[in-house]
């Protein structure tokens, strides 16, 4: 039910130069509606580091045209009649980075039955530059409508209001996982590396949940301040503390890494950890793979990982635990119309610490 | 109590060129005595890859002369008024890699406190080419007899032959923590790649720990019979066995690797892993550091980790477990005069799977 009396228009890259702030606005071809979706007015739209990487086609060759964008909040307008979740028009909800997965249509499937979708063997359907189960091509949030099958379609709580929840859709979710799955919470002590978009929620986060100690790492001092403020309990400058490998030793239980660079000091990061310490990389560099010496990770029974994302049902449990502690995303509001200037902002590390797209109502 | 009428000798490394069946035997001046030790007179030995690798100062310089072998079991002659463990002389025991840590005489340490001593951050006491917390050095099994502070000395359950349990000390319990750890057990898939002395081990404590299948992972397909024999519920030749990787994509929930070098292809291997599943890397290669994609860890939330040999508790464990389950090492038995050429022939890979050094009684 809802209105159909919309055109989906878009900001659309073309080429990798539309990463240079030449993005067009044009209308797009949503996926075909189907009774288990639901379409969405946007009205906030985070900008994300993938944004940039895809546009750019810096992971591999992007299927222009491309709409990025998936950290979308806005207003159900219609809701297929088969949809998930309880959805009403004009619910605030919002779409991550996945917006399709098999959802056990093609035969049983552990992964979406166990609320881990976003590592579905058959499908990791991207909310852009990506194909739905379906075969159509899906399209992201810089634009004045989103269509998502419902399952991804997740209902903001009141307490949040749009433009702090969008970022927490991707931004937040790719670290609330992490740190939940690996036990963050009281008694443990956690290292954040990275103070940016990703960074600043893992500092939030980590402290939402309960940790006893939260410590930013960053290579400068100038982002202390902020760290401080958004509840770090110390901060480490690697390029300025002398001895801060020394001083550090052995002293985390988790280290959540927002970093994206083959030449990061992996062993000296994981001697901040003690025994049977977790080590978790968000961020996928572009410049190669990551070099780790065996015996780093054997003499402290280390265990190094990756993390995708999070699936439906985190990303409810982050926005509760949100609500609940009250976790507020630091962002800067942008007129819809100015995406292209914000992308090279961005791109120039000058977001403290999200962009968030705003659709005029 | 006990005798003190015996001499401490055995098979001394002097130089690198010891590791080319160049041993030679002599006496060798035990650590000093202390009310916590308790002295074993070895019957059985046996030879551990490490042994090689410390020979030949492969890991780094080692401290000339130098008694290998870190698998021992014998009898206890010696124990002192104060030692741990309930240990009486004639008590049959057991020594594996580790035989010294703090045990909490710095003030209170976590690793030592909770049983997982081979992570202590003021000593690991290697058995051999170490020093005790006193300060003495430490002589390993190709000897006559070994002196060990008790909290490292293992009583071995009846119903294990002295020549089976030896290799366990060091080569069962190496397969046998990380197994435990990662949770394998019933409803578990898992791999383990080199059948070797570890290997061996890992595909017999997988399938006494319960796994609901085992599969053994080599290169060639010459040792496939054996596998299947030690348990193994499959086999992969993976220079044989063309299309291994796509048709074992996401089948197994925990990987030990046993096997050491650089150029492993371990993209190859995690593709084996099903989401959140866990590698295990045991070797440390001589060849330097391995290569890991960052987007193979972070698209299935994999951990990749190590682990070093096991704690007393862990050991206690593993011989219960083999006990019960009838769990037997296969050894060869060489008289401890042919040390020599027992190294050869292990270095040249010819141990099926484990030999044993035996003194005559």
């Amino acid at each position: 039910m809802g209105s159909t009396e919309y055109k989906f228009e878009g900001w659309m890259g073309l080429s990798p130069e539309s990463a240079d702030g030449k993005m067009v606005w044009q209308e797009f071809q949503p996926k075909a509606w189907e009774e288990t979706d639901v379409d969405i007015r946007i009205t906030h739209s985070g900008i994300c580091g993938s944004d940039l990487h895809t546009l750019r086609s810096g992971w591999g060759p992007t299927m222009y045209p491309c709409c990025v964008g998936h950290e979308i909040v806005g207003v159900a307008v219609r809701v297929g009649s088969q949809a998930e979740g309880n959805i009403k028009v004009g619910d605030i909800v919002g779409v991550g980075a996945q917006n399709d997965s098999c959802i056990g249509r093609k035969g049983d499937c552990e992964e979406c039955a166990s609320g881990l979708e976003q590592y579905c063997p058959n499908l990791m359907g991207g909310t852009y530059n990506s194909k739905h189960f379906n075969g159509d091509k899906s399209y992201g949030g810089y634009a004045l409508y989103h269509r998502s099958p419902s399952h991804f379609v997740i209902k903001v709580p009141e307490g949040i209001p749009s433009a702090l929840a969008a970022p927490m859709m991707c931004g937040g979710i790719t670290t609330y996982s992490p740190l939940r799955h690996n036990g963050c919470g009281p008694g443990k002590k956690v290292g954040i590396i990275g103070v940016g978009g990703l960074g600043h929620f893992g500092i939030m986060f980590a402290k939402a949940l309960g940790a006893d100690k939260v410590v930013a790492i960053s290579r400068k001092a100038n982002k202390k301040d902020d760290a401080l403020k958004l509840g770090a309990d110390a901060y480490i400058a690697t390029d300025e503390d002398a001895g801060w490998v020394k001083n550090n030793a052995r002293s985390l239980d988790l280290i959540v890494s927002t970093v994206s660079s083959s030449k990061m000091p992996i062993t000296d990061y994981i001697s901040m950890l003690k025994p049977s310490g977790n080590f978790v990389q968000l961020g996928v560099p572009e410049d190669g793979a990551l070099t780790i010496p065996a015996a780093a990770l054997i003499m402290k029974r280390i265990k190094f990982g990756g993390s995708l994302i999070g699936s439906p049902s985190e990303i409810r449990e982050m926005l509760e635990l949100a609500a609940s502690k009250g976790v507020k995303s630091w962002v800067e509001e942008i007129p819809m119309k100015d995406a292209n200037k914000a992308i090279l902002d961005m791109d120039a590390g000058k977001a403290r610490f999200r962009y968030v797209l705003v659709n005029e109502q």
